[in-house]
């Protein structure tokens, strides 16, 4: 909260424009010893070219060792410490699908699954349903009743869906119901805190329903639930750094994320074209952008080295168009590290880059892990890239007198 | 406590072994400016291969400037803030002597002294009676006897005993006796919280029955008590990491330290390659290993710069040896730094390499301090070793969805 204290403090108004480029999981590892990682091999002459005019360094999203899931990730970009600051998934799903979450509700992320027939999970994800027999099995569970609550069931995709109870006295600290294997049935909902009690029986009745309801549903007969939990109600981004800011972002999950922390969704395309045209043309709108690449990410789960490799490539070939619209601050970065080598998000720092006219350039002239880490920067902490972004952005007054 | 609570909370189980070589006093300086370092003069071919393969930099035991003594050096080394958990020199002396510290002890490091006429200290080491002598005057006071609580007293070394009282009630936080200089008679024990105010009075009578029994036994005719406290009761090794872990050290004070965090402390021999040996027969049996070598720090404290490039070298010597054994991980680093030229530990950095599969390699191809100071860790915690060795191990899940 420090962090967060200080910029509160200290920001003063100006029109300096601050860009976050966030290419998902963009560090990387050498597929073999001493080769290239995917940003090495990408030929990226933009970024170099920018590298060698900026700040750079090796971002750690959240601790050393501590590989990160999408949200804690974000949230550190935003400047927020994602170690005072959980979310649940639940809260990001709803948040992604657009969903109008009040400070009251519980949101879980629902799975369909299949039991056999001593109820034991044989498919955490039913068999991958399409999203139009989602659709037809939420609207199912909509006709669950519950004494004192409103029930909201949305489908997210395929297996996936949100539950949102909202009532009086709803409370967070509950135990999801996944048991992250097969063989087992799902768990039930428990309270870690009492105040939860009543909330953990309401979910119990839930599912008990549901289970009735989806008997004939195979294979999506069944349901689990995860990250059951209110919305931390972060300060917003414009209450802290004073920045109206927006999200060009095409996932729910970074959708949901950029909203949590008050940015404004823009609408944009699936392509890298569709989200700069998004840029272009709200560049006058707002002080702050977070545009979100996800594909890179995709490609390294996939552990598809040569694909993450083209689509850095194709970032590259946006960045001047980004550069024509004269941000005060254009940085680039990723969340996290996803190497295709280990087909994961993982903890390596990632490379990151700040360009302003008072960034004070190092002698980096290649945008990669290993330039990264000869960078003035060094490696350090994700959640400080919103303070130097918003001193390069000429918007902090100095502390103290 | 942030990064032990997150080691528990995402440690998961794998079969990945991690190796951390302890080569203690590691780090050095330039007997003249611009000269090598003790351990840049030594000829380490195997190390320098290595650390062409790993991730390098420099370590900060506790913080900048601060140099550390043995016992909150490993501590870092082993995740634990030492800051927080502070070890009384009372407590590790008697784990080091393989005495059976219980939960309620009150442990005491106690130094022969010689006094004058008027009890003032005139040699705070009582001219370095050689150890027999000490063992007879453990034996004499032995014979002491105070109210409900067991008394043990220890021979260690030379001036050097442990003081220990067991019995229900006691406590810590008690000031020392030593005055820390000469001409001034040894200081009474005080309470520092009220709850220790009967244990400070039962150490008080306890020295003024030893002074007694002393007071012919010229030039060890008194006694000071420094670090009396309480085993910490640190969480071990196994509940924070998931490690089976064992110690390889053949002095008391790191086997102490060792056992503090719970490893199982194994039977090895003086010389490294016994240590080696130690650790080829035990591989199967734990997960991590603290292989710990003692000499390098002692021919620092003698200020003898060949000597301590010397065992630089033989040490250099066993590295592939370790590394024939496969770990997952191994790491390479000193508790803090000895140069030979301060004689005695400093708080400079610690040449530190971590080499794993998944480490990213920098472009570091010497292991020395100037070498380690271009590596992408650039200076780090020590503290941060942990955690990095776990991810690198595969034995961490990520942090939120």
């Amino acid at each position: 909260m420090a962090n967060l204290e200080l910029m509160r403090e200290l920001q003063v108004a100006s029109s300096g424009k601050i860009v976050m480029l966030v290419i998902d999981g963009l560090g990387g590892l050498p597929m073999n010893p001493g080769g290239p990682t995917e940003l090495e091999a990408a030929r990226t002459p933009n970024l170099d070219r920018l590298a060698a005019e900026s700040l750079c360094g090796l971002s750690v999203p959240i601790g050393p060792g501590i590989t990160p899931g999408s949200g804690p990730a974000h949230l550190a970009l935003f400047g927020y410490d994602p170690l005072q600051y959980e979310i649940g998934r639940g809260v990001l799903e709803a948040l992604g699908i657009g969903f109008d979450l009040h400070a009251e509700d519980v949101a879980a992320r629902g799975n369909f699954c299949t039991v056999d027939e001593e109820g034991r999970i044989t498919d955490r994800r039913a068999g991958r349903i399409p999203t139009e027999r989602n659709v037809e099995l939420c609207e199912l569970l909509r006709g669950i009743k519950l004494p004192e609550v409103q029930i909201f069931v949305e489908t997210v995709k395929e297996y996936r869906f949100v539950l949102v109870l909202r009532g009086e006295g709803l409370a967070g600290g509950l135990t999801e119901t996944d048991p992250q294997r097969l063989g087992v049935p799902p768990l039930p909902v428990e309270a870690l805190v009492p105040e939860a009690e009543r909330t953990a029986r309401l979910f119990n009745q839930w599912i008990a329903q549901a289970k009735e309801i989806l008997a004939d549903q195979y294979p999506a007969n069944m349901v689990t639930l995860r990250g059951l939990a209110k919305n931390p109600g972060l300060p917003g981004m414009k209450e802290i750094y004073g920045l109206r800011s927006a999200a060009i972002a095409t996932y729910p999950m970074y959708r949901g994320v950029a909203k949590l922390v008050g940015m404004e969704v823009l609408d944009t395309g699936e392509s890298l074209e569709e989200e700069l045209e998004t840029l272009r043309s709200h560049f006058a709108d707002y002080d702050f952008f977070f545009v979100h690449v996800k594909k890179t990410d995709s490609a390294g789960e996939d552990g598809d080295f040569e694909r993450k490799v083209a689509i850095i490539e194709h970032v590259d070939e946006l960045v001047p168009a980004i550069l024509d619209l004269k941000p005060a601050v254009l940085i680039v970065t990723g969340d996290h590290s996803t190497p295709a080598l280990l087909k994961s998000h993982s903890w390596h720092p990632v490379p990151t880059l700040l360009h302003s006219p008072y960034c004070r350039a190092d002698q980096t002239d290649e945008f990669s892990e290993r330039g990264c880490s000869r960078g003035a920067l060094g490696r350090f902490p994700a959640m400080d890239l919103m303070p130097m972004a918003m001193a390069n952005a000429l918007r902090l007054t100095k502390y103290g007198a």
